[in-house]
């Protein structure tokens, strides 16, 4: 921190203690009919959301897996909402180097993607794996045909095998284009971009019921896809 | 790649070159009147935003970095416009590797943010810095007040000032939440994010006119910010 | 690729060409024999060390990470072994552009990083957890005791316990400094930097046998490290 | 952190902070003299080495970025200083979960490669450009030639143009194997290895004295690099 981002910090600082405790006080774990607005960005606390129950009981995905994926995701919710309050001691605090609090900051947005992309990712199973013809059709308009989608989203799957990461199809809110993405970890994602569909290739996701035969999972993952959820966020 | 995963790409690898050929010759330079469906995945080509004039045409920025800026902006433009063709022949190929795809997608992750987030950088100018009522109380209803977002986000930029990256203030689809994201490269991002306001802290953005002097360039963006382009978008 | 790099790519592709011809002829599957400097940039193949062999020996761990482990190293082996020559045929390539090399180059470094923490990890283990007293007191003298590095140590592995990644025990030899790493991934680690001591922390080395239970995988590696080799190393 | 990991930490985290205390006391600034050996990995505070000077003294390199350079380096080291500080507090203090001390963790590491790599990055300058036979003929083995070579070595340093990160020529020591390799940014490394020859491709190395041609910047770099000083690391 130089000279002059610690005055400017050291001015402000009083105030934005005085505004963190309102915040703090205010906040509260969200419910259904939470305006989103409100939700606080050093106080929110997430509620895990029970979908993971949808691969439970999905065909094709047996008992050990579910069981790491909701221990994994359960971990990062609780690690997301103990950030928070970090966060709000260290923005509080005139000390604070802005190097130790981008640390934190790296761990947030890494939590926070594990918390958003876990999610999608339980949302969308549950089904019985065949697209509708109008999600077979968004998807070759953009791929060339719907076959090349899916030769194209394996790929990114199987070179992710070896490590951790997710595949997503997504629709790029900017560019207005549909593609898909390789995400070496929670923290990596194109900008800007709403996810209709995504795979975790964590090995939580896959080790325990499949070791290191990463394709069967795949195979598992798309005879269960519910493609009624995809088409609902396209 | 193992031989499931050949055996599966062979199968379908004659069907892909036969779709993706198709895909490019429907391709062209995308302009405002198309439909965003239509753009391809292997075959949209980017035409560069000439947004970058604001930056020029704003207070309190020189002429030197705009040049640079322009430069890198269109540098990755071109690029991702040829990985789209390097992927198409990529994925049309039976011998291509898992593990060697997907060194080519996250090039095109890389640019693909690169040209969403200096869009929404370029976009975000022009105006005189002033915040309007409205933007005030949605970003203190979140942060506490406005003066802690701010603090936030400039201690973000700080501890990001020796390497590059971006800081975000963004809306969270999924959480229904609005918070500040640091991000360490093009690739980094917070999933299902819609970005309010983007601050590029790469060197090119400031380095020839303010040296390390990184807390000078904020003070400029923060000057020259349009925050009715920021309200649009909220 | 602009003009000016472009032009002095051409001018020495032919050259490169033939050289990397002579070099595939010359190279082959590498021996202990070999002198090291003879290794070949683009020709080099590397044969898998059969190390892993001491953690299926070693006490308090079970059959099923061992085999997971084994396929995941085997399979980072014939990842960078086809990526040598997809390399060498890239370079040889006037039309490559740089940023299609460098998803080459990112996806080598990737597996060259496997290939070697797996191999010093299955080296680390086999012994009976027993520190020497020379190791120890090197330890304090940095540390300020050994028992303050292991709680280091096993924070930092905590820490990366939801994702994946590797803790290091390293001598920095350009500060001259022994001290613990964090590492996010295989493309992750200090430069210049010798490591004594590696902790694999992907999911395939514990999940199979422990799930979740990250801490009781710690405890077992802890238990059945050789300090022996450490020392070797030191 | 959970329970288990919880109360092992509470066990000894009473001992590590009077060891931290010691650690504290005997650290000061290190001369040459220091044996490296005594270094503490949470109290030595490194002293920042003027071969910077090297650079401003080279021919081709104008005076705008060695400052730029110089600026960041010594950000650098300071941030690294106070990092360790920090590390101590949070290491000494039961509360601090694994994911905050990782935050902390991996600034050291960026700072840590930062401060290493630009040391050698400065220590690589100063010469005439002129490989001596020795080291011509070692490349060449390795490479085909040294022609190739240099055609991989500025085609990763062009791929990484439009952002930051730095290209090495290093020696692995578990391979046996000399290679060029691409670094994404400071933490970005292989494995095990001494690196010959350091590349910075940050923009504070060329951005203020040649914009956005990198491949002049790159041509100046190859003209002033002492080889002496390469062979003397090989």
């Amino acid at each position: 921190m130089n000279d002059d981002s610690r005055r400017e910090f050291l001015k402000t600082s009083a105030a934005v203690g005085a505004a963190l405790a309102v915040g703090a006080m205010a906040a509260g774990t969200a419910t259904a009919a939470d305006a989103p607005a409100l939700r606080l960005a050093y106080g929110y606390q997430h509620a895990p959301v029970p979908c993971h129950s949808i691969r439970k009981a999905s065909r094709d995905f047996r008992e050990a897996d579910p069981v790491s994926l909701e221990n994994n995701y359960g971990g990062a919710v609780r690690a997301l909402n103990t950030l928070r309050g970090r966060l709000a001691a260290a923005a509080a605090d005139a000390n604070t180097p802005p190097f130790v609090y981008t640390g934190l900051k790296r761990e947030q947005l890494l939590r926070t993607g594990s918390v958003v992309l876990h999610e999608q990712y339980f949302a969308g199973l549950g089904g019985n794996g065949q697209a509708g013809s109008a999600m077979r059709s968004r998807i070759a308009a953009s791929f060339g045909s719907y076959d090349a989608w899916e030769v194209e989203f394996r790929k990114i799957a199987q070179g992710l095998a070896g490590g951790s990461g997710w595949v997503m199809l997504g629709y790029n809110e900017a560019l207005g284009i549909l593609e898909n993405h390789w995400m070496a970890d929670h923290a990596t994602a194109p900008a800007h971009t709403r996810p209709l569909l995504v795979l975790d290739m964590s090995e939580h996701a896959f080790h325990m019921d499949y070791g290191a035969a990463a394709a069967r999972y795949i195979d598992a993952w798309f005879a269960n896809l519910n493609w009624e959820t995809v088409a609902a966020r396209a």
